[in-house]
């Protein structure tokens, strides 16, 4: 398999580990501390949701790290499948749970004519803001991976 | 480019392209016809996107019966390529359209304690189930797109 930027155990594919688990930590952080999340079903699965992206990605940030400390290559077919199924699941649920909450979101601040708590309507669209960036550079990864175990 | 089933130009191709113009035309004949989904933004939207959906599926349809009958192969890189960038949007804008639906579905019938009107509801759970398929085997179409660009 080629090494190209993204791929497991480089320099990029970190930087794209360590921003998901950034980007998911920052939405859980806003949706968390708001009082009311608890009554949505989708706020509570975009918690879930972004709680399995920290998981996994932190993970395998680990496993680039050491791959980059001890200058292994981790390009074995089974190594890349398991990272594509991980980083397809990741990154649809995450799309899903982004796409779900900010429906819900675009409901009340703009169908219900307004979101009467100001504070927790910020923290709101911020936590749906930053689910979707985590959505994107989990979908670069995913696509990254599946190229690189498709080429061969 | 090897040719595998679900490749543009095989019969398998063309039935995924069926399957989503037909899952796409259900979930806006089901949202369309009730009477309240313009007071909802995510329900507009996913009648956009399930349209956009069926152009696109109906366009490449016709191009798969086109190679079918003439026994043309559909491989060049740069049709590919146009392919998975197609069914990429597609797929990403159809998931984040039913997920949104979704959530306001399970908003209204589960978090608000159920929904009013009987038969508006069953359409609008029946839409986002449609919408769901439709997203899946659009999905399934732009994975197998996706390999036969990345296996050259």
């Amino acid at each position: 398999m080629k090494n190209f930027a993204g791929a497991p155990g480089t320099r990029t594919g970190l930087t794209l580990r360590v921003a998901q688990c950034l980007f998911a930590a920052s939405s859980i952080a806003l949706m968390a501390t708001t009082k009311t999340f608890f009554n949505f079903t989708a706020f509570c699965y975009l918690i879930a949701s972004m709680g399995l992206v920290i998981i996994w990605s932190f993970g395998l940030a680990i496993i680039d790290a050491y791959a980059l400390a001890t200058k292994k290559v981790l390009h074995s077919p089974i190594s890349v499948s398991l990272f594509v199924v991980g980083d397809w699941v990741t990154s649809t649920l995450s799309l899903a749970a982004a796409a779900s909450s900010g429906g819900i979101t675009v409901l009340y601040f703009g169908d219900l004519g307004g979101c009467s708590l100001r504070e927790e309507c910020t923290k709101y669209q911020l936590a749906v803001a930053f689910a979707f960036l985590s959505w994107l550079v989990n979908e670069i990864s995913f696509l990254i991976m599946f190229w690189l175990l498709a080429s061969g």
